[in-house]
């Protein structure tokens, strides 16, 4: 390694804090704090927030937040929001073509992860209020512009649901490619295994007098089903016992 | 075309519909009714559902959806969901390998929406109970399973929030690729006034006295710049005058 002083360090890339410009809703509050840490954001910014009762509606929608985020969240000025970090501002309302900046460009939330993937540097999510959501005066001093692509003719989202969609689709930014899902879902079974099934089955067509000039044909469909259903070898052990028990039972039944 | 009698007729693929069994918390009925009519679905089913008040919490939290899909939906048992429908369960909890088939294997939202779009027939979308979710016996007579990657400290979302993220990842099952957003997003300048800004940053260099050495440098790092941020003909435009008033403002000031 080169003798870098700490200042020349590359700093390492944190997940994006989550600001939340002047709600009302304690509820929402407590929503966005869950969403948070079900995918693994921790710092919360609350500009002008309303008040956060811990008997009251937002500990009570904030599930296991209410433990951490939403005890530790920082109340600060919108001065301070966007002379601290790069600001993105989420708004269901974009305009058309560059003729006016305030909220255009913009970016979908998977373009916004797919690009701060690659860049250090303390970056906030910024939600603005119920109903009207974040001003253009708010908007024209934010860097970006992101928007969550939804119905035509009904795309305004609640605040806690945007927030919710947004952090879900920046979620690699903070628990990478980890999940509480297993790494791999499946392992298909052995081909071999697989032949057995099929073979069982040709046994079982002979047994049931199955037409010969329709085996071909029943074979070929038999390989699609199993083959799009991608048999574990669990699964296809227990089909080839069932099928060998059909098969083998007793004629006079 | 052919003549087909109607029964030949390929079906058209409808969006999912969505069920909740057994919600009792009016509010997320009218969450997920609200992120339904945001992402363009349009079938709501209810099992043994709340009661739900016009003046209540579902019919407050659920935004333009209070006009059609609440007062829309269809209460059924749940054996008449699982025999109407191919069902999709959603829960956060997942078995880890085939040993068990009740939850396990299981899609995420966005694998489902590959394959369902590649499927035509009565689907329904299936979410829980607050706190439980579906139980193991509901699940076994459910098609599918259905689990949103989150974090491993907290996957347990909220219900609405649950649905929300389903929705948005499952929307074009029901608006396709359409959305609020205008189809382009930008379209880049033409090339010659890309070319002429950079001519203008030349210029410009000169008349500051920016050292001749230098001046490749400065020039690549301009076009790293520029180039990353896709320039509209507006904004290349409206740069192109500001330089040019720089480059071109007395030198007596």
């Amino acid at each position: 390694m080169t003798n870098h002083s700490p200042d020349d360090v590359t700093p390492e890339r944190q997940p994006p804090a989550v600001a939340v410009v002047d709600a009302t809703t304690p509820g929402n509050v407590g929503t966005i704090a869950r969403a948070m840490k079900n995918f693994g954001f921790e710092e919360l910014l609350l500009v002008d927030p309303p008040e956060l009762d811990p008997e009251g509606d937002a500990y009570g929608f904030a599930g296991h937040a209410r433990e951490d985020i939403l005890p530790n969240a920082t109340e600060l000025s919108f001065d301070q929001l966007v002379e601290g970090y790069h600001t993105v501002g989420c708004t269901a309302v974009t305009n058309e073509d560059d003729r006016s900046h305030t909220r255009f460009p913009y970016s979908t939330p998977a373009e916004l992860t797919s690009r701060l993937k690659t860049v250090a540097g303390p970056t906030a999510i910024v939600f603005g209020r119920e109903r009207v959501g974040l001003t253009n005066a708010e908007l024209a001093r934010i860097d970006e512009i992101c928007s969550i692509p939804a119905s035509p003719d009904y795309p305004v989202l609640n605040l806690g649901q945007a927030a919710t969609v947004t952090l879900y689709e920046l979620r690699s930014l903070a628990i990478g490619e980890e999940s509480q899902l297993p790494d791999i879902e499946r392992v298909r079974a052995p081909e071999a295994t697989i032949d057995r099934l099929y073979d069982q089955w040709e046994a079982l067509l002979t047994e049931i007098n199955h037409p010969a000039e329709k085996e071909d044909k029943t074979m070929r469909m038999l390989r699609r089903v199993y083959g799009r259903a991608d048999l574990t070898e669990r699964e296809a052990t227990t089909l080839l016992g069932l099928l060998r028990r059909a098969t083998e039972r007793p004629a006079d039944r």
